[in-house]
């Protein structure tokens, strides 16, 4: 069975038994505190693990990008939320044709998005709507729960439109005042009259708070994999952690300064309020400075070790920019190599 | 003729005549300066501006990774200089059979590196070595000039490689003090009568500063594009920029916040010392936040402009981990769509 020693570095390894835990131990969460799970696929843009989310009891999948579905649902996934305002007749055209083909749900913060939608499903199936909450994010989404209700009835004024619910990206450690946003917005919607299907909030690294009425579906995306900032929000340890990218010493200049042929072209910038570019596994030495091609490590005290030529293993700041940046990823069982698999849904930025 | 009105977005648009622009006046001034000039093509990734540098003039190209060095052999550029450290031995074996296609030259910091290339090199056509130097980098090369004169003699002591000369990357406004680390350097060689053939530096912060002994040729990438960060440091003007993010507004939440459709993902998270994750074009509006799939712009004061669906351009921190992140750029003369070309070497990062 060929071994990590085997791989060419930088390489990406996925550790398959950590990933199964990990998406069987979020299930298991969802199952029991009654909300549906709508993994974001971003994270890992593989059918396969796409699949086996569902597979283990996702109600769908979410995606990002027009361009991450449509891959998506050439694999055969059926269930797909995209909660991204659509705009543009070039991607009006392609979301019709994805709505043809699988159950389909996309949202809305503005008359003017609504308003592409309703020009475009005019005829055939018509394209489930939610509306974009800003709950405290800051960044997409209708302000306060009167806009969601006025955009919603705009949504019900199209014949092609059906209002699907509310959505909100909920902002890291307020997830509280989030779903009191959500709350008070569900009673606006019941006063007025109209069902709220679906609301749809969540990310990793509130995923293990207990379920929160009026919320019915989460959307966690890095808990597959895990990665240095989900473990410094105590979301996860670093036997969790299912990424991680296969470097090489490439030099040892002084006695503590280590290079590797990692970089900001392999690992990103993304720092996430934390020091380092990431954690050299087995130890507590972070990368302290990366450029294109170089990530330079610097040890407290003068050491031998590593050598030029000895491998190490990073875990990265972020886990779901890695898979952006590589065509491959490689799927390990501990030190095994299993098989290398293209990324399927990268580099679909549109 | 297709109009950039007509692209799908997020998009990079190149402005071929702004290249064309930035690599002929780059060339003149190394014509005029009496330096060698070898591009590197980690900016570009392309093929065809490679050999475009080559046709103005260049020596030959620079390549980071063995593997875009690979997709430059194989679209026909012979001359390729890769200043890395190349470990092990699958690299080590792509690296023998690269050198009997091309006129090759890598680099080595390390008695390690150097056994792995003299390992290989048993037979055949030889391998050039050019010995990397830390002038003030703080990254790979050897400590001192005395430490390159041990190694180029570890490198003459292997009869399959030969002694190219020295290479470093100097520090950002640092040239001065890594030029009389170079010269040190050279004087050693020569009162050891070992000559040097090629004393390689530079990159494009200082690429307009005057030529200097002992330096014979110098590796500038970014000039052919300019960004942001080459314009804070006075290198070049907003309107050399080549590329650019074409954008759309998805969203105006508040009176004075933008969201886009750029992001960390095509936009990266280098701030390079910059306040905002780049500029929009024709204002002195930045970026002020960047999230896997939006980017979110702060006004000063409310506006109605833009509005959503409108499209703006992004001028980027950091040209080059662009073109590492799409798969596809367009070529543009003005606002005219010229060609959407692969970008050949993207994601060779091996």
């Amino acid at each position: 069975m060929p071994n990590i020693a085997d791989l060419d570095t930088p390489a990406v390894l996925i550790d398959i038994d950590r990933v199964e835990a990990n998406l069987a131990r979020a299930q298991a969460h969802a199952d029991k505190e009654g909300y549906a799970l709508r993994p974001h696929i971003k994270t890992h843009k593989l059918p396969r693990f796409a699949k086996r989310q569902v597979e283990l009891g996702a109600i769908g999948i979410t995606a990002q990008k027009l361009g991450e579905a449509e891959v998506m649902a050439d694999a055969g996934l059926t269930d797909i939320f995209l909660p991204y305002n659509i705009l543009g007749a070039r991607k009006l055209a392609r979301l019709k044709a994805l709505n043809d083909r699988v159950t389909l749900a996309v949202t809305a913060d503005s008359p003017d998005t609504v308003a592409g939608y309703a020009e475009t499903f005019t005829t055939g199936k018509p394209l489930t709507v939610l509306v974009e909450c800003d709950s405290g994010g800051g960044r997409c989404g209708v302000q306060t729960p009167a806009q969601a209700l006025a955009l919603a009835r705009h949504i019900q004024l199209s014949p092609g439109l059906r209002f699907g619910g509310l959505m909100t990206y909920p902002p890291l450690h307020g997830v509280e005042k989030s779903n009191a946003w959500l709350k008070e917005a569900v009673a606006l919607f019941q006063q007025a009259g109209i069902a709220v299907p679906t609301v749809s909030s969540g990310n990793s690294p509130d995923m293990w708070s207990p379920a929160a009425a009026p919320v019915t579906e989460r959307r966690p995306g890095t808990y597959i994999y895990y990665d240095r900032f989900q473990v410094k929000e105590q979301v996860a340890s670093l036997d969790d952690c299912a990424l991680t990218v296969l470097v090489t010493v490439v030099s040892r200049p002084t006695p503590t300064r280590i290079v590797i042929d990692a970089s900001s072209k392999s690992l990103t910038s993304d720092l996430l309020t934390m020091e380092g570019y990431g954690l050299v596994m087995g130890t507590d030495l972070t990368i302290k400075g990366l450029s294109e091609e170089h990530g330079v490590i610097e040890m407290p005290a003068a050491s031998d070790w590593p050598r030029v030529g000895e491998r190490l293993r990073i875990i990265p700041n972020h886990a779901c920019v890695i898979s952006n940046l590589f065509d491959k990823v490689t799927l390990v069982s501990g030190d095994e190599v299993k098989e290398t698999v293209p990324v399927a849904a990268r580099g679909r930025v549109d």
